[in-house]
């Protein structure tokens, strides 16, 4: 493993050599004995792991950024933004746990029912045990080593070990040793953080025996792979992949003849945004078919103006290439930029346009492509909406733009809930707050998992198990069921 | 399918045919309708639906008890009294959705952060659609046809496609007569509630395009191959196994040293409860090795005055009898009951010995079986209790047995909770009450879903996923969500 400089093509720096198979089996049983002692840390113990996390992050800020710009090309400014959002989730998950919400403590005193008497039953939640974490190339620090799964698993009271993403190893490295760090300042037990290489390490990180749960990011092809491996250990174990999705973009009737070319130019904008890299990339732009020439028209424009964008990694690039290939097969190009996008993974952002009709019947045009490219539907009832939103199954955000009053919005809004994880009105989905009320996932093939969000205070839940106390003695309750 | 009568072996009644493959396509088809027009209807309206289906059971409580003692022989007061919980659960589970506690609502209103403003986010929860739930033999009622999962799935906004069990068919058809008449005058739509037949339509209906989650309550090895299919979908779907467990007890020195003989004589007496045909059945006793002695008399007195049981179906008869074999060969006998079993399905209670040390390496021992048998495990050290634990991996539930202040205490509930759903002090596992602090369920292979819990409030949450709102106009929003 090498890093590569996505402007050039170009690796540099030091190789990184896979982590081998008994070097895996020393990091899980070391984080299976953390896995004991972090369960008698307090709640207060944890938050102060998250804040040295967040705080160690900050400290090194001008080389972590520089490294990962490096490798990513993802830019400084963008990258500053993201590590600032990655200290704030560690600090947030530390206060979610102070309020001591995540417990979701329940006490039932003795009482009478039909059935006769019932007893004290309190109930209170476990951390489940060591983590893996699959770490994702498109967000270096957010969804990668120091992201939203470690700081969650941490706050539930877990051992984390990460399985680092190749296009960005030096960051890897560097994050770890820096968690590492501030962990054990925070008096974490030894184990309780680990980074891991490799795709056969990966493979065999999830069927380990110590490892109780698995956090993917990624694409479907690679969350499916895994998943399926977590589903065929002797003892299965929860997988929480949150996979791709085509994020809709739903415009009604009247917000197409109220402001038809704004959207399109918006439109363009969120789909490039980050190079089109986001797993919210609303990659797919519903207009009415009788309203879609303005609409059609200021995306022409504003996708000629783009600016080409450097993409992460050379399988990122190869398959966005072949896959706008296969899209402009059956599909009708609306614009392509006309920048440059001759060196290293550069690309140029493009546009094309169907029928819902037409989409419905071309395999390949509904398959998620990574990369700044986006297709317009056109549809003529709101019947096809609903028959493409089924198709699709699931989705991580579903939104539409609609006008006050709209007569078509109630219905659209009760669609879009039926199969996204976050309905959104009036704006654009590549924006993921990290909120008490964020739901990040959504039914297959957006995530394995269509209860679970992998972003704000519930993603903590899926790290921990409830456990019910039968008229437990008060000093033996945990303190959060001692009667108050 | 036939009906059999335990106390006989002997078939009678009507024959009973598979659903057919189409027949089952046209059931997931309505089902999937239902799906729509149920997410539409208001908690008043869903509670109705399961209050209708109470009452429906209580109309019918003499016929319906009947039926079920003629194939199962159980006997009329457990079936009275299972009948009466059945009911309960379905109004507890109304009442529970009228709290409106089950849509977790969360509103977030817009705020700075040092990422930038963020939006108005709120979250809630829909019903996930149409659902299989598998019924158990050994609570005709309240883990059957109109038990927890169907109840739980309708509080939820579910339509439900059960697969009944095949050693109550006839009882199974009275019942889903009469929960179907009762949805229909509740109003419910078309197709909320079916009932399916056969092995194979039990895997086509795992496997149907229509079906959201399943929740399946049996054995290991049913459980797992089911869960096989569910995984292996095209669109995986969340699987809700609850499957099985050994529910250990453990004494402590001292316990066994004030008590030993009363314990002794009450595990006897839950052990051989319903014909030790309960998932909680406390299969294993650990106690002390120096203090066993008075622990194992008693448990011999008991379980040679035991009188013998009625088991449910021919698979359970076969499969204790082999079990019992099989355990004899590792273990030493410390009683088996004089009770003639010569007739139907009836089996004679029994209980084995064995140290700890010795069951880790007798492969087979640590196996469940079904019906009125126990395993008294001696062990040496708190150390050899972990170890036993920890290889069990996962346990509905786990029994402590001390005394006040007793010094093992602590080091045995944190172990305890390590491994189970639900930790008892001084009492004994059989009874799994309706309450929102009850957790029925545990690691693998307790169960296929740890946080999870098939009875109880939070039974509901297995069939709905959440959602966010981002800055949707109040009108637009689910009325759980608006500014209050």
């Amino acid at each position: 493993m090498h890093s590569i400089d996505p402007r050039t093509a170009q690796p540099f720096g030091a190789s990184w050599p896979d982590t081998t198979a008994d070097e895996l089996d020393a990091i899980c049983a070391a984080a299976a004995k953390a896995a004991t002692s972090m369960r008698r840390k307090t709640t207060r113990e944890r938050a102060d792991m998250l804040e040295h996390m967040a705080a160690a992050l900050e400290e090194r800020r001008s080389d972590l950024v520089a490294l990962a710009d490096a490798e990513t090309a993802l830019g400084e400014p963008r990258l500053n933004g993201e590590l600032t959002r990655t200290a704030f989730q560690l600090r947030f998950l530390a206060e979610a746990i102070l309020s001591g919400d995540h417990h979701r403590a329940t006490i039932s005193p003795p009482t009478d029912s039909p059935m006769g008497p019932l007893p004290d039953l309190r109930r209170s939640v476990v951390p489940l045990g060591p983590i893996a974490v699959f770490a994702a190339s498109n967000f270096p620090f957010a969804f990668s080593v120091p992201g939203g799964d470690t700081a969650a698993a941490i706050a539930a009271g877990c051992p984390v070990v990460v399985k680092v993403h190749p296009s960005h190893p030096a960051l890897s490295a560097a994050v770890a040793s820096a968690l590492t760090d501030a962990l054990d300042r925070a008096g974490a037990p030894a184990g309780t953080f680990a980074a891991v290489s490799g795709v056969e390490t990966g493979a065999r990180l999830v069927q380990h025996r110590a490892i109780a749960a698995v956090a993917f990011t990624g694409s479907l092809q690679g969350g499916r792979a895994l998943f399926d491996l977590a589903c065929a250990r002797p003892d299965p174990i929860p997988f929480y992949g949150e996979l791709g999705s085509l994020n809709p973009v739903v415009v009604t009737p009247a917000a197409a003849r109220a402001r038809g070319a704004g959207i399109g130019a918006d439109w363009v904008a969120s789909v490039t945004l980050g190079g089109g890299q986001f797993c919210t990339k609303p990659g797919l732009l519903l207009v009415p078919a009788d309203g879609a020439a303005p609409v059609i028209e200021a995306i022409g424009t504003a996708v000629g103006s783009s600016p080409a964008a450097v993409l992460l990694n050379e399988p990122t690039h190869r398959r966005f290439g072949s896959g706008v290939e296969r899209l402009t097969e059956h599909t009708t190009l609306v614009a392509s930029s006309a920048a440059d996008a001759s060196t290293g993974f550069s690309a140029s952002p493009v546009v094309v346009r169907t029928t819902v009709a037409a989409a419905l019947q071309a395999p390949g045009v509904l398959d998620e492509i990574f990369g700044p490219v986006g297709i317009v539907l056109e549809y003529a009832t709101l019947a096809e909406v609903d028959e493409l939103l089924d198709h699709l199954g699931g989705t991580l955000t579903a939104t539409i733009q609609g006008e006050d009053r709209d007569p078509d919005a109630p219905a659209l809004v009760e669609l879009a809930a039926g199969v996204a994880g976050r309905v959104i009105w009036n704006g654009y989905p590549t924006g993921v707050a990290v909120s008490p009320s964020m739901q990040h996932g959504g039914p297959w093939p957006a995530s394995t998992a269509p209860r679970d969000t992998s972003v704000g205070t519930a993603s903590i839940e899926r790290f921990v198990r409830p456990v019910s106390y039968q008229n437990l003695p008060e000093p033996l309750l945990p303190p959060e069921l001692r009667t108050p």
